[in-house]
């Protein structure tokens, strides 16, 4: 039996992540032993963070290491149990990469309840991008009834999570993403109250038209100009949850043009802004209402999300680099 | 009776506020009648905010009128009065901007305790720049025993207040003001723990020797070239009250130059930091706090100031410009 893996053969150069970096390998799998499962992997979620761990000396996490399965968290299925904890079937959320199997001695395996929701959400909505939108929303971005609420990327599962928990606290909420097709998928089905493209030529026009009382909250997934298009609209005690700058290349080394940092401040002083960046182990406290919450809205109907299947593990480097042009269109997997 | 006033009397042009700005203007002083009091200034005080307020259209305060004294805060002795709430010889905090007397009816007045500590520093340590340094501290920089705190233009009010809470603290504290003398002071007086000067050509380097265990907290007065020093040494978690720009052009225009905004996101996401704009009324559910802390610690000698008065309200201008360039060395009053 063979196992399908991925590797990150090579560091991105200055031009950032490209297919040369992947290379496609095959491995024959052994038997298990006593106390060991053999896992299939049913789904790989490809997620931005994965740009950064590609470089040596990541700053917040682990870089990924050369000639080994590329990093990635997975839900996998139990081919073959020797391990009295699982079973047959069982479907588990395992940190294990991009290949089709792997060999799991439990350690650090989480169950999934398939009986909730589609075994995939575990990787999405109900997963760390689900997590990540709903703690940074709550906690920084503090959504109140009747204020306005913009969220870039607002078609993405991070995006989508926070705008639409935004809705539900009773805010008026625009969501910003690129082309008329998922604009129309954040007020139909994310029911938004409206939609900016950030392609169209008239798009700083278009996000002032949105908002005609000012912006409360900016949930940023993208920084660069469209962060820059929502600044100015910012109200007297804003904030900004940073979330994520997948518009600016991965080092965020100077660019040379207009220097808007100076601008920038003196924006957060005159408004009274707060920026606040944060990353996900920031919410682990908040785990447990995290999942009674969304459980609660996906099961109403309140709160929607959309996944992106792309099918075989030797598409993954492809899709992956789709992520930073988005041309995904929902949470983002694998399916090998 | 003459009254000698300093009026506005055309707004700043692209280069900034110049003397050109301001003319002196003598009026004749009319007797009082019943209910008002005759206040003589014994202190006018200088601040930043003011440049804001020559322009039209400033953003969270009224502009300051053409043809009428520059607006500020003083600190006046009542000459005469015909209130019977007023004595003659009463100190009290006035806004009546930058003239040698003025004529009240007593409404909006605060009385000055002068047992408590010089009246001139109700414009200084006990007053508003006292109090946005100690709110700014303690509300969005929250120092702990053992993190390290940079405070820029430490030598000023607001950031020598700032810089002492954090020690008072336990934190360990790092001064950044322009020139020998300033440092010393920050050593000496201030007892900080170490002092940079951001006029030395290894500016940066020498930042980096004062924080070898990163920076937790920045307390940015200035914006700018300092800002940019600072951030890239700021640890997982570091918060950045921004308190002033006042290296910046008036309205932050974008200059050419490298375009350091999206490095400031990155560096915003990938450290968790959080940084937040205020202004002084943020704190008004402070002031009993604060002025129960300052005076304990003044008058223990924990909480050192420094005053720079400037004889003559003729020179009232020319000293303001110098707040700018650094030229001033503590809190900056006119004495008329």
């Amino acid at each position: 039996m063979q196992n399908t893996q991925i590797h990150l053969v090579s560091r991105p150069g200055s031009e950032g992540p490209g297919l040369e970096n992947f290379d496609i390998v095959q491995v024959p799998l052994r038997p298990i032993e006593d106390g060991e499962i053999l896992l299939s992997t049913e789904y790989l979620s490809l997620d931005p963070y994965m740009r950064a761990r590609m470089y040596e000396g990541v700053n917040y996490a682990e870089s990924a290491q050369l000639g080994a399965p590329m990093i990635g968290s997975t839900v996998a299925r139990v081919l073959e149990s020797r391990n009295a904890d699982f079973r047959e079937g069982d479907f588990v959320e395992s940190w294990h990469g991009w290949q089709s199997h792997h060999i799991s001695s439990g350690d650090g395996l989480r169950k999934i309840d398939a009986s909730i929701a589609p075994v995939s959400t575990a990787l999405g909505v109900l997963g760390m991008p689900g997590h990540t939108g709903y703690g940074g929303m709550l906690r920084h971005g503090r959504p109140q009834a009747g204020e306005t609420v913009v969220v870039s990327a607002a078609s993405g599962t991070v995006g989508g999570v926070a705008a639409q928990i935004a809705r539900i606290k009773g805010a008026r909420v625009v969501g910003i993403a690129g082309g008329p097709e998922k604009c129309a998928f954040l007020t139909d089905t994310l029911r938004l109250d409206s939609a900016v493209d950030h392609r169209a030529p008239d798009f700083a026009a278009k996000l002032v038209a949105a908002c005609p009382d000012g912006v409360d909250v900016y949930f940023d997934n993208v920084g660069g100009d469209v962060f820059a298009a929502v600044l100015p609209l910012m109200r007297a005690g804003g904030r900004i949850p940073v979330c994520g700058t997948i518009a600016v290349n991965r080092d965020g080394a100077p660019q040379i043009g207009e220097d808007r940092m100076n601008w920038v401040l003196s924006r957060v002083l005159v408004r009274q802004l707060t920026i606040a960046g944060f990353i996900y182990p920031q919410f682990f406290d908040m785990a447990e209402a995290f999942r009674a919450d969304m459980s609660a809205w996906i099961a109403s109907g309140e709160l929607a999300y959309r996944e992106d299947i792309v099918n075989g593990l030797e598409n993954a480097p492809q899709a992956f680099l789709g992520l930073f042009e988005g041309r995904n269109f929902g949470k983002l997997l694998v399916r090998p």
